[in-house]
């Protein structure tokens, strides 16, 4: 079957790889209908060092049941299923606290030499705890929507609880990236008030103002902090949600809280320092996040999708087969698409 | 009247100086009764650069008002209060939601030039907003844990709100200063079940104990995360109090931290850098903290304070009078003394 290999930073290749099979008894084995590349994908693009054997890609996908192992018990033959980003137990008890990234028996799919998704079919440990099987058929017009809880909704959705995201409140979002969109619904959706995105995409800021944002900042730096103390009142945003990553979209995020906030962090930090430890301390704010509990919050989000109050689907916004793959890749490196659908 | 002025590190004088007055209409001017001396006092004594006009000292009291001006509403002349480390107005939307520290009129006592409560009597600016009027009368058996009301109970107890204490879990304390035993008692208070206190200090560490601590490690740095861990069933605390504000002190408290686990940290960071930022991430780590609204937290915990059902005072391990301060300085920075309270 075919899959997608990285070899290097820029090396993204489609190639014939055997097909997945289920060793470990509690393994399925899926046939992937739909994938996609994700943003964090765009960091080893950048800057992986040369491999010779390569990482298997993509962690987000919906797909078919092929088979299942001897101990697989909930998940079945021929189900249309989501396959969040890491896969779990399902019963340790980090999971029992839906915490599923947490899990004593997590993975990471397309990292860490586990396979990925961007690929026609691919092997799922731990399936029960895993996958999770949709009570819908499949349907041209939802499945994009559907797709993005395998991650980036769940991803935004996490920011916005960690920010502490209440009625009436103000909300900042950093990014304006798939994650940061999906923030924007997530704060939406949790009864913001009036929700700030940082950015400067115009294509992608629209999209977050259909999607419930009321401003949008394209400034930077002291300049993007200056300009959101002036659109709340001289201070700051209650809850900010930060979906980039960086040291300084971090101090933008501290500069930009309101005294007693909260941040609530998904972007892949690429430093072991953060910034504005003072700043943030006699603030009072709280700072918080990590990977998603996206299997968590399928369950959450899911009837929102299902009954099309909300869309995330739209930051799909460009579609490819499997060959097209590496095009997908310097398309979403350039900012010419936003986030790349795969059809394998 | 006498006060104590700080001329530099090492550098701690009793002078005279002139007698506080009313100066704004929202101001009392307050005769103190009891003071301390504060580990946070012990960062200039250690550090603080030679100053010709010096700084008055002290942010922690129990005092008579003596006058009060002319919008003072709540607060009476003869009154015995408590006087948290900041002045707040009472009225702003700060201070409404209970973070008196974020105050629009905030000012910490006995620093950036405010004067300071190791002395005869101080000027408290906002005294309807700042002064809290204790219900009983002085009481010598009492007054050291009162006294505590004004900040290292409070702070304490922020720590402890800040690491999301809860019934049944486990908290690590880190530091066994006042603030950090004032945060063993508030854990035992919300219901943890076991509490590691990491201190090196065995008179501490055992009123740790008595406060509630139901384990010592007095190792430190990656000796100590491996001496949680084995404590904790390897999975580490699900709540951390940061106590010292140390970079090394905080990279212990992500290390024993469990996965999706709260850090509330009040020990005043010393570095604008905070260190184990992808650490904190990958196990969706909370950081939360800063200076504790004192103010709001004596409403909480006044009652067992009177009733006797925790004894912060005992932190208190030496009195000293006015001229006795400096004394009280080098046994701190000495430690020979816990902490000293001042007895004017």
């Amino acid at each position: 079957m075919k899959a997608t290999v990285m070899y290097g930073a820029g090396d993204v290749r489609v190639e014939n790889v055997p097909d997945p099979s289920v060793i470990d008894p509690t393994d399925a084995a899926v046939r992937v209908t739909h994938a996609c590349i994700c943003g964090s994908d765009l960091w080893p693009f950048a800057s992986m060092q040369p491999s010779d054997h390569g990482q298997s890609m993509g962690h987000e996908a919906i797909g078919i049941v092929d088979a299942v192992g001897s101990d697989v018990a909930l998940i079945k033959p021929g189900q249309l299923v989501i396959m969040p980003f890491a896969h779990s137990d399902g019963v340790c008890e980090f999971c029992r606290e839906g915490l599923q990234t947490a899990c004593v028996h997590a993975g990471f799919f397309g990292n860490n030499g586990l396979n990925g998704a961007q690929a026609e079919a691919l092997r799922i440990p731990y399936a029960d705890g895993t996958l999770y099987p949709l009570p819908v058929a499949q349907d041209a017009a939802i499945m994009p929507s559907l797709l993005t809880l395998s991650d980036v909704l769940g991803t935004g959705h996490h920011a916005a609880v960690h920010a502490r995201v209440a009625p009436g409140e103000i909300v900042a979002v950093i990014g304006d990236g798939a994650v940061g969109l999906c923030g924007v619904i997530a704060a939406r959706r949790l009864g913001a008030e009036q929700i700030i995105i940082l950015g400067r995409h115009p294509d992608r800021t629209d999209l977050a103002r259909e999607f419930g944002a009321t401003d949008v900042v394209p400034e930077r730096g002291e300049e993007a902090v200056e300009r959101v103390k002036e659109l709340t009142g001289g201070l700051g945003a209650h809850s900010v949600l930060e979906c980039v990553g960086l040291a300084a979209s971090m101090r933008t995020a501290i500069g930009i809280a309101r005294r007693g906030g909260a941040i609530g962090r998904v972007g892949v930090p690429q430093d072991q320092q953060l910034p504005g430890s003072q700043t943030a301390f006699y603030a009072n704010l709280t700072i918080g996040g990590g990977p998603a509990p996206a299997r968590a919050y399928i369950e959450e989000l899911l009837p929102d999708v299902l009954e099309g109050r909300i869309e995330p689907g739209r930051v799909l916004d460009q579609t490819v087969d499997l060959d097209g793959v590496p095009d997908g890749y310097r398309a979403m490196a350039d900012r010419t698409a936003l986030k790349v659908m795969v059809r394998p």
